[in-house]
Formats: structure tokens, C-alpha cells, sequence
């Protein structure tokens, strides 16, 4: 809160100033609650009588040109609160009034323009005429504090920019990303949705396509992590709550977690699974020459997110980590990174992915010695330049028990996603009380890494879906290959040919439905198949297939075992 | 309660009677709490300040045979209520009291011999003299009324039976069974644990080589089920109390459920996956040329079973189905139930099992039409007829919702596990108003089957470890080759022979310590490793590996790429 915001957040920041003005000359029985900058933009969350559609926006930027040309000066009043209180409640502005009664300091600054005022720390643009490049983009219902208990209001987004290229650009960006939407694409595609009103909100259900994308993906990490000697281990989802007070998410995460009661005892539906993989690593007493040990497992956790935060595959409530952990000894650190690194980075080039990294170091408070937060450290940083990658350092931004290197993927439009994490942990075998023997006959701690290489699943096959705008690479493909019999007649060969396509494990599915064969290209290219085979009488007499590629139109007739063995070579190659 | 209990049943009743009475003869300051046969003998729960062991037990049976040759006779007092209380009371008989207090019938029935008077319903033998084989077996733990919130009380497990040949087998069987006993020999093999204290009680840990083992199966149900066409989906373990409302669980299974809380609405931690895969079913308009839909998942779910019934894998409070929802029309049960009985079938041949069937018809109280019970029992029946498969049938004893198939595994020494059931249930396509388009435009009700193959995967896992006493087939052996240098001189090759091993997908272990051979053969054969490779020096010489099979001893000498091919074999053929 005490840094300042760049002088992009204070011109959108402005603009939501200016919008709700614009709003409340128009509906003057508006009632204000928040109206922040982020990172796309603005908003602001309003609580009015009249419906507001995208059809209002046009007249509401209209308003707020007018307010432009009026140059009217942003103006900074201090003012005690309790007279901002009154203020306020003359006003009929309810949510700031809620908002001021849990503000702790005596003085809070309001900010005047024209004829409106609105409680905030600002800082802003000079006058209004400083707007110059901006759009209102969309509206969306927002529970009051992003909570279901509370009230539903209308939030209006918009952006700003310095430049009208700038303003253009991110247009056009969300032109976009609006065709990638993953939530659009998910139930599109028919490989996931989520039932809100049925199951509750961030908690997915895979269909079946989706559940094949996920499956490949995941048979495809647990050959990875095998080859590269992770041990598979399963635990519980839920546990002794005394279990999550000894790891101490008890305390600091609480209201993060789902709990329920066994026999008048608190249980914990899981969060996270180290607790679980400790308790397997302390099974048995260890010596140096058993570590490292690397446990894999993914693991289904559940966090809870507020209702107003969730967002498709992004911000869910629960997800499936690829989730590791790896105990091992100080002096294994630097090497173990140096794998995962490996890992991630074969992952990344696999699904296509380009990457940034961030370094983030010791903050001002936290657990274990110095010199093992100095050693840890060095060994991410040391295991990063033998890999030749270049990554921002985040100076004390490191959680409180340990160093970190996060990665964001990269997007086909630029996008970053969160993604891969390395963390070393000083604190949970501090806390489990982990020890081994070491070669001196004596008991040492060992150090444990927290990592996932992929992520969290759902965010990841978000990820995914968007940066292929849902045409996926053909081994990712849930359905790889579409046969379209032309008429009913072409339907025993059509079967005949999807046997043989299963027979050499490729994913097959025939559209015998009686519609033109027009209709179910098109239907195919809908779903992204990435293989359409039409089947007619002139490919039974010959023996051949009609091979249609995915966006590509036409390659015409093949043998199927030429067509089959390409698409098997283009599976194993993953490409 | 109103069933007659059999001659045996009678026995071994008596018999608890008689031990209770030796006890209280033995250990005057005893309560009695209840003492009832059960299908392998009898136990008596007693509250008493002497801690009994296994040597008291024949201090306790000599005082039994005293009692039989007193020759006392049974005698039944049938009493009111009241009285019986103030009986019970006036002889400190306080838990006795409690189970008084809570029946609501004016009379009760006491049963008398001797000196020794218990609250109990009979019948009885006529005289303790006919009580000749039985035997005192183990001292266990028990909560009163099973459940952690009470006291725990000492419980005496005994058996008895009409014959001494009768007992002489039981007693092998025990023998033989205590050797195979799934919660030894989990931990012993490294394959899980239940960690009660720090995690809770019937939560399964899976340590490396049980997720191997479970993996494998696993990987093997999803191929099985991809080939007969079933799809794979994912649902949440969390979700709405209303789902469950919808569901009637919430209601008619609330006390076996976990429930949290998510933003002050009640969530369900699932019991069951149906709900689940019903809305994906449901969130397409079907036609009758949809169907069948199959609905696979390997499903975790939680359902509440108290402390006292906990049994390692086999009553646990989490465990995992391999679960499956048949959506189809009535006219396709018949050949749906086909299918999943040659399912089945072919799964108990490949785990090698032997079964026992069982079939369950409509209870006084049912949900749907006279004439779908008829006809889906009649499904039910011509299929297994189709398959020429014997089974017994339960008249009246299927659930409220539909007929049902139950096949009961037979293992190694002729004990009966739960396994896989089909059920055809009525009353969920009701309750989410399930529908379909038939071929006359109209609007049909589906038909649903649930059916789990295997069952719980924790369930057959331990039937598996019990069947085979640990020593699986090689297709199922989380270490299917261990290799044993026989000192550190031979470390190299054996690590090139592991490269080797596993670059053909065995799965392959180096004993690396420095110990004698024969200790680490003897290790390997307790760890149940079908193979061992040991490696001296002239085995490096002549480039081959000395084959032990594990029970078989030493099979000599053989070069590395036959013992590859040779295994690779056995393991394809599930052997």
C-alpha cells in the first residue's frame, strides 16, 4: 500500500472516477462501492435499480467525454473520518460508509472532481482532460466483497491508455483471447464445465473428451516423473486437523481450508499434500545414503477461493497438482534443482510453451539460519546459470520459509500464466521434526524442495486451451481421428477403419449421424479435430480414405496404413 | 430379529454367556456390556481394572469347563422392563442399564444359568454342558457401542463349534489366515499404512510399491474399460448439500456422510459418484441413439464408519471404486448386464479368483413400477443363464431402488471378500429426471446400472495380498526383479542390467548395501521379489546373470536378453 502505482494505474484509476461521475449524472440513484485499477484496466462495482447491458456503454462514454472536455481538476481533501462518515451517509452511499466504519485511522482522503467526491487514497491525474485513450468493454454481476453472501451489484470494465496504438493493441488482444476463452471453448468443445447452481462454484467436471486430455497428459507425467525416479506415492483427502497443526496450516492458512467433523474430532479436507508425503518419508528412519527421495503424486487439493474471485480453470476451489517432494541432503540441493529445471524445461518445450523466470530471496521475516537460506539461494541461482536462463530476482519477495523459482508460461499471444514453482521448504522439517543419519553417524535435517512442473492441472489445461485456441497438437487431441461416412451405406467400411485406427491406439470416433456431409466437416472443424476421413463409394472401391487435415482442407486419398503410420510417427513425436 | 438364529448361532451365544460368567467368577468387579456371535465365533466386551493378555485366556477356559461340567441349565425369565433396570442397577451392571433405558418394549427377556444372569433375547442350549469345542482366541480393544467419544473396553474374541474337526480347521484357517493377513504384511511389505494417531483412523497412505501395485491395476481397469467402450470422466469430491438433497442421500444416508462448509453452505465430501456422473450425463439433450452411455472412474469417496469397525483395507473411511453408470434403455439392460458380467468374469480369471454369486429381488418397500423390477430381474437372470453361471438367489433382499447382482471373491483358502456389484437402480433416473427422445419423438426414462468390477480398489487390494500371501503374479509385484551385487566391485554391471531391465519396462531394484548375499537373498525373498539377479565376479565374466526365483531357489546361469524375453512374456500374460 505504500508503493505508488505507475502512472498507468493512476490514469485508470482516474477513469474509473470518471466513469462512476459519468455514471451517476446519468442515474443519479447510484450507490458506489469500489472502483480500482488493475491490471487490464478498471471497473466499478455499482449498485443501482436500472439493468445495466452493453447497450448503455456508447452513452456512458458519451458522459464521460463530456466530463473531459470539462477539465475538471482532481482535488485531494484530508478529512476526519467520522465527518467523511456523515458525509457519506448524507449521500446515501452505503457501501462507503461500511467501508469507512472499518478504517482504523482518525484522517481518510476523499477525492473531489466537479461535482463528485469518492473516497480515495489516490493518487490522480491532474485533471480530467489528462484522459484521453479509453473504453468501457463489458459488464459482469460482482457480489459485494466478493462474497455470495452478500448482495449481487453491476460492475462496469473499462481500459485506458496513454496512447491511442496502446489502447488499439490491447483491443485487438482481446478481440483475441476472447476466441481462446477457455470457459467458451471448455463446454464448446465438450471437455469440461463447471455447475455453479447444481455442484457449486471452481469445482470441475471433466467430460468425457476432457477427461482424455487430461488422462494423456497425465499418463504422460507419470512416465516422466518414473523415468526421472520420482516415486509414486497416494494419500487421504482428508486428515486429522492435529496433522495440519503440526505443519502449521492450521494457524496461517486456516480460512483457506474446508474442515468437517469425525466423531466430534476436525478433520481437514486436504489443501496441500506435504503433509501427507511427510508422513510417508518418515516412516522409516533414513540415512544419507537413501536420500534423495523424490515423492510424486497428483494430488487432488481444495482451497477455498471467495465466489467473486473464481474464474473457469484459473481460480478454482479445488485442482490436481503434479505435485512432488523431495528430501535430500544439503549438499544434493544444487543437483535435485538443476533436474526439476530439466524437467520443467522439457516439459515447456513439449507443449510448446515459452517461458519467463522469477527469483524470489529471503524476506525480512523468516524461518531457518541464514547461512542455509544463503546456500539455498546460491543453489537456485547457480542451478539456473548452468542452465544458461535468464530470470528477474525478486529481492525479498521469497515466502517466509524458503527460496523460490517461479515460472510463467508464455502464451500463444503473449499471455503469462502461472505455472511451474520450485520451493525450498526450511521450514516443515523443522516443524515434522525429519532427520536422517549422516555419514559422520549423526543425525542431520534434511532439506526438502516443494515443486510442480506443470502446475495446477486445471490451470494448466486452461493454459492450454488457449494458447491452442482449442486446436490441439494431434497427441493431445482427445479426438484424433473423425470418420464422416458419406451415407448410410459407408458406414460397416467406416467401422471397419475405426477398428484398425483403435487396433494401432489411435482415438477414434465416426459421425453416423444422417446429415450431409457438408454439415459434418464442418462440425469437425468445430471441434478442432485435427483428422477428418471421408468415407464415399469411390473410397471403398479403391480402398483408400479421404483424408481432410484441420484447417487445411483436402489432402485427398490415402492407404490406411500410410495414413495410419504418419499419425502414429506425429504421436510419438508429439508434435 | 425376528429370524431364528441357527443351531451354531445358538452355540456359540451361549458360549459368550459362559465366558462372561468365567470371567465374572475370575474377576468379580467386571461389567458385561454385550456379547454376541458372530459369524466366526463370539467375543464378550467387558469393563474391568485387570488388564487381560493372552495368559489369562486358559485360565479363563478352565473356568469355562468347570461351568460346562456344573452341567447349569438356561433358563429364560421374561421380566418388566423396570424391574430388569433395577436389577442390572443393584448389581453395577451399568451398561446393561443403558441398553435397558433404551428399549421401549414393557417386558424383556433375562437368561439365567447358574449364578450368571444376562439381558438377552435367546435362544439358548438347553444346558452348559453342551457346549464341548470352543476355544479363547485374542484380547482386543473395543470402544463401548463402538464409537471413540466412549470407553474403551477389553474384548474377548472366542469360537466354538459343534465338532472338534470343525474347530481343528477353523484353528488352521486362523493359522493360516493370521500368515496372509493383509495388516501385517501391507507394512511389512512397504505397500501402505492407516497412521491413526497423526492422520486418522481408515485413511489409507499407499508408500511407493502400494502405488505401484494399485497403479498397475489401475492403468489395467482404464484399458479394460476404454475397450468396451466405456468413457472415462472426472468429478469433484466436494459439492453442494442440494446435489445430495436432489440425490435423497442427504437425507436416508446423512450419518455416513462428511459435510463442510463453503461460504455458510453445507458441501458434501461425496460418498458415492453417481450425482456426479448423472449431470454430465444430463448436460446434453440424448437420444435413444445415444444410448447406451457408459460412465467410468476410478472415484475416491468418504463415508463415515465408526472407530470400532475399522478394518484395515476392508472397512476403511476412504476408499476408491472403479466405479461405472450405465445410461440405457430397458430394452439394452439385458445385453448391458451381459457385458459387465463378461467383465467380471474376465477379471477374476486374470487376478485369479474364484466367485460366488448372488442375486437380490424386490424388498416389500421399493421404488418404481412392479413391471421394471420384473423386467430388469429378469435381465438380471437371463443374463447369468446366458453365461451358464450358478447363483443363489436373495428373494426380497435387493435395496429399495432396483435388483441387484453381488459377486463374492473367493481367495486362496476359501474365505468370501465383497467384490464386484451390478445394480440397477430406479430410483436416481427419477429423482434427477433423467430423459431421453425415443424413436417416437417422445420422451423416454432411461434405465441406470451402477457397477463396480473390482469394487474398492483398498478392498481388493487386500483380498490380493491375502489370496496370494503377498507373493503376486509378476505382472502385479511393485519389484518384479531385484538385483543383488554381491559386492561393491559388481555395482556397475548390476546398474547397467537395471538400465537394461527397465528400458524393457521391468521393474527393477539394486540392493546396493554392503551385506553378505545371503542376507540380501533372504530379504528379497521376505520382500516376496518374484526374481533375483545375483551378480559376482563370474557372472560379469561370462556376461550372464544367476536367476533366483523366489521360492524356487537358484535357476543357474542365464544370459540377460532370455530372462528379459522370458519375463516380458509372463508379464503380458498376466501369469
Amino acid at each position: 500500500m505504500t508503493e505508488q502505482p505507475s502512472k498507468l494505474e493512476t490514469l485508470r484509476h482516474s477513469a474509473s472516477h470518471i466513469m462512476a461521475e459519468a455514471v451517476k449524472e446519468l442515474y443519479p440513484d447510484v450507490k458506489l462501492a469500489i472502483g480500482p485499477a488493475i491490471d487490464t484496466g478498471f471497473y466499478y462495482d455499482l449498485d443501482m435499480p436500472h439493468v445495466l447491458t452493453v447497450e448503455d456503454l456508447p452513452k456512458i462514454e458519451q458522459q464521460m467525454k463530456k466530463i473531459i472536455d470539462r477539465n475538471e481538476k482532481f482535488e485531494r481533501v484530508d478529512i476526519e473520518r467520522k465527518k467523511a462518515i456523515k458525509q457519506m451517509k448524507d449521500a446515501g452511499e452505503i457501501y462507503k460508509v461500511e467501508i469507512l466504519n472499518e478504517i482504523t485511522d482518525e484522517k481518510v482522503s476523499l477525492y473531489k472532481n466537479g461535482n463528485f467526491t469518492d473516497l480515495c487514497r489516490g493518487p490522480h491525474i491532474n485533471s480530467t482532460k489528462e484522459l484521453k485513450t479509453f473504453k468501457l468493454l463489458s459488464i459482469a454481476g460482482a457480489y459485494w466483497r466478493g462474497s455470495e453472501k452478500n448482495k449481487m451489484l453491476q460492475r462496469i470494465y473499462g481500459t485506458a491508455f496513454e496512447s491511442q496504438k496502446d489502447l488499439d493493441d490491447h483491443l485487438k488482444l482481446l478481440e483475441e483471447a476472447e476466441k481462446r476463452d477457455h470457459r467458451k471453448l471448455g463446454p464448446k468443445l465438450d471437455l469440461f464445465n463447471i455447475f455453479h447452481d447444481e455442484a457449486g462454484a471452481g469445482l470441475v467436471f471433466y467430460f468425457p473428451k476432457g477427461a482424455v486430455l487430461r488422462g494423456v497428459i497425465e499418463d504422460f507425467l507419470k512416465e516422466e516423473h518414473e523415468k526421472r525416479d520420482y516415486e509414486t506415492v497416494v494419500i487421504p483427502h482428508i486428515s486429522k486437523a492435529e496433522l495440519w497443526h503440526t505443519s502449521g496450516h492450521f494457524e496461517y492458512y486456516r480460512e483457506n481450508m474446508y474442515t468437517t467433523r469425525v466423531e466430534e474430532k476436525d478433520y481437514v479436507v486436504k489443501p496441500m499434500n506435504c503433509p501427507g508425503h511427510i508422513l510417508i518419508f518418515k516412516r522409516k528412519l533414513r540415512s544419507y545414503r537413501d536420500l534423495p527421495i523424490r515423492y510424486f503424486e497428483l494430488g487432488t487439493v481444495y482451497r477455498h477461493e471467495k465466489s467473486g474471485v473464481m474464474h473457469g480453470l484459473l481460480r478454482v476451489r479445488g485442482f490436481t497438482q503434479d505435485d512432488a517432494h523431495i528430501f535430500c541432503r544439503h549438499d544434493q540441493l544444487k543437483e535435485e534443482i538443476i533436474n526439476v529445471l530439466d524437467f520443467v524445461f522439457d516439459m515447456m518445450r513439449v507443449f510448446g510453451f515459452e517461458y519467463e523466470i522469477n527469483l524470489s530471496t529471503r524476506p525480512d521475516k523468516f524461518v531457518g539460519t541464514k547461512e542455509n537460506w544463503e546456500h539455498a539461494t546460491n543453489a537456485l541461482i547457480e542451478a539456473l546459470k548452468s542452465k544458461n536462463e535468464s530470470y528477474v530476482v525478486d529481492e525479498g519477495a521469497g515466502v517466509f520459509y524458503g527460496p523460490k523459482i517461479d515460472i510463467k508460461l508464455k502464451d500463444a499471444i503473449g499471455r503469462l500464466w502461472q505455472g511451474p514453482t520450485i520451493q525450498v521448504d526450511f521450514n516443515l522439517p523443522e516443524r515434522f521434526n525429519l532427520k536422517y543419519t549422516g555419514e559422520d553417524g549423526k543425525e542431520h535435517r534434511p532439506a526438502m524442495i516443494h515443486r510442480v512442473v506443470l502446475g495446477s492441472m486445471e490451470r494448466f489445461i486452461g493454459a492450454l486451451i488457449e494458447h491452442y485456441a482449442g486446436a490441439f497438437p494431434l497427441w493431445l487431441s482427445p479426438v484424433q481421428v473423425e470418420i464422416l461416412p458419406i451415407a448410410d451405406r459407408h458406414l460397416d467400411y467406416a467401422k471397419q477403419i475405426k477398428a484398425e485406427l483403435r487396433r494401432n491406439s489411435i482415438r477414434t470416433k465416426i459421425d453416423d449421424r444422417r446429415e450431409k456431409i457438408g454439415l459434418k466437416i464442418r462440425d469437425a472443424e468445430m471441434q478442432k479435430t485435427p483428422y477428418m476421413l471421408v468415407i464415399g463409394d469411390k473410397d471403398i472401391e479403391s480402398g483408400v480414405v479421404s483424408v481432410r487435415a484441420r484447417g487445411k482442407g483436402d489432402l485427398g486419398p490415402q492407404k490406411l496404413d500410410k495414413f495410419i503410420s504418419e499419425r502414429k510417427e506425429e504421436i510419438a513425436g508429439k508434435k
